[in-house]
């Protein structure tokens, strides 16, 4: 079996449930247990996202100092964020979904960096390309719904004059051999890259530093993204700010399996923001790993094993009528609805809210400013 | 004897005549030989810089290829600047002279980098000690006179947007393994020191990056900044423009001799471009390294040494008739001008050159944002 490795730039090996307690206690992370989703099901209305309910965000990091925070009435504020590497598929949205919930539930400020630095100084790509990508996936994630008032975002290059100028605070307190060690680089590598975790952990403590007042930063990601984070609650107490909170994912299932992350390299690799209804259908029908039976027959007879059902899980992410995805899943479980079925209704559901967001997406693309990351805006707001 | 080692960061040993040709050949730069200093002096109608015709400016790289394409009319331009560690002494703007001088002989423009990032990763001292440092230094530097159409000052932190973007350009082609080899650091420095040499190398192509075109940039310096461009010399042909050309001084003498840079850490160290006459006059008297002899007779008899006398070499530089100076160095190398005349003559000429930059540097208050680097200026002046 392939040996599992998980770093920021790199993952491999079968991602199974074994897969993830080693990651678990080899980072050092909390899984979320029962009594943190009650309270913030609580401070939800009762309702939890997806994500969540379907233990996809399964661990974290002082998530409930956070909760204390909220339930004291002293403020915090959320920080996310994503390589614009490619043009976003939905497994690359999601995420974004569910901070958009953390935002509407907490009513709270929301950083979401965009690592265009990054993803020139680590991959192969033209700066002018990234730029493309980052303007795009931008649009894409301002289409959610976030709001304008409380929502930054911050693109590296655009972001520099502020993000450098905090970032080489975080630099003084990191040492060569701690990015060697964490995040498995060495001598060969560029000095970009070494110093770029500076970048990305400036933002866990920006909020604080701009309004002068130390703020909990709750960080939704993926496991991959740990590192940083590790490395950030060793500096930021020692800059005067509270070491950051995390509430971390699983990745989210691939259209072709759960073996790796989904892939933005290949087109048939999964389903991209931009697919037409056909297409979504297609790629369900000809790519998506399914948990059904292998004969119509078995399935009947045995039903399907939703919970690794790739049109399934999609459906359940999307579909906020908790109602509806329970029934569907107890029918596709038992063999009363095909595994063919289960993607059509897959297809119908994904497909509407791709139309949804294009529509929202041709409606922001004058509004992207509001958006952007400007230090007085945030300064004032306090 | 203490050995020689120079860096950006540190300089020990005695730098004597032997300590230069060392430098020179261990770095690998030219001596400025008569054919290139007959090439300047006919630009110059006929006139050269005291710094470089007293052979402080004394080495160089590709300064011929800079005269070729003044001569056959393509541009370059100039790059400089400093640390702002703190506030300026005459030791520290001497070198600006001679730029100015570079200026205003070619008619170019010219990027000053105040490097207050570096200062940060590397020192011990707080941003904001450092940011009225700079301020500070800006001014002093700008008293000088420099063309402010033609003058672009960078300050890191203040120019960071576009500074980074195009330093991500040169660390990607860093490694970690270069960085320690050229400059000595190790895996227990900071990221931020090993990522700093991008935006120091940064400036010598920024023009030509910045205007779509490439042109060469010259670029004075004192030997210890030498290693920053031995790397820009292999890193921007990769990105597809020149190797940077320099023009290399030795070290200005410092007040208490010459075994070292002057310090600005210590007030009796320098003369402070805010001492007063009398201050000057009482460091003269009281530390400077003389050249004359022991006794009065000694003196009468034997004759100074001028070329290690603090006072004389001051006033050499600092006096723009060159006759004038000539005269003044056979007197006193004779025994006609005893020491304490000698430091008379330069106390009068030093406290008169900082007498007049304090009254520009009043009027200048005002003026800063003119000479500040703006990206949109450099391409609309294009």
């Amino acid at each position: 079996m392939e040996k599992l490795n998980v770093t920021p730039w790199e993952v491999s090996g079968e991602l199974n449930d074994n897969a993830y307690s080693k990651l678990v206690e080899r980072f050092g992370v909390d899984l979320i247990n029962d009594n943190l989703l009650s309270r913030i099901k609580k401070i939800a209305n009762g309702k939890l996202h997806p994500l969540l309910s379907r233990n996809v965000f399964f661990a974290h990091r002082e998530l409930n100092l956070v909760l204390d925070d909220y339930e004291n009435g002293k403020p915090f504020y959320l920080y996310t964020g994503r390589g614009p590497s490619g043009k976003m598929h939905i497994g690359h949205l999601l995420p974004f979904t569910f901070t958009l919930w953390l935002q509407k539930t907490f009513n709270v400020d929301l950083l979401i960096q965009l690592t265009d630095d990054e993803k020139f100084l680590v991959g192969s790509r033209e700066k002018s390309e990234i730029e493309k990508f980052t303007n795009d996936n931008i649009l894409d994630i301002i289409s959610l719904g976030f709001d304008p008032k409380k929502t930054h975002i911050i693109a590296d290059y655009k972001s520099a004059k502020t993000l450098y100028y905090y970032a080489t605070d975080v630099a003084k307190h990191i040492t060569v051999s701690t990015i060697k060690a964490v995040f498995g680089v060495n001598d060969s590598d560029n000095i970009g890259k070494l110093f770029f975790p500076s970048m990305q952990i400036t933002p866990a403590f920006l909020l604080s530093a701009l309004r002068g007042k130390n703020m909990r930063c709750l960080i939704p990601y993926a496991i991959d993204q740990d590192p940083y984070f590790r490395v950030a609650r060793d500096v930021l107490p020692k800059l005067g700010y509270y070491k950051p909170s995390a509430i971390i994912s699983k990745f989210l299932p691939s259209l072709q399996g759960n073996s790796a992350k989904m892939s933005s390299s290949k087109e048939e690799s999964a389903i991209f923001l931009e697919d037409s209804k056909e297409q979504v259908r297609k790629k369900l029908m000809k790519y998506a790993f399914s948990g059904g039976r292998d004969t119509l027959e078995e399935q009947r007879k045995y039903g399907a094993n939703p919970d690794i059902d790739f049109a399934f899980l999609e459906y359940s992410f999307l579909e906020e009528d908790q109602g509806k995805v329970d029934k569907v899943y107890q029918e596709y479980k038992s063999g009363k609805i095909l595994s063919g079925e289960m993607k059509e209704i897959a297809a119908e559901k994904i497909s509407s809210f791709l139309e949804s967001l294009k529509t929202k997406k041709e409606k922001m693309k004058d509004k992207v400013e509001e958006y952007m990351f400007n230090p007085e805006k945030i300064k004032l707001s306090n």
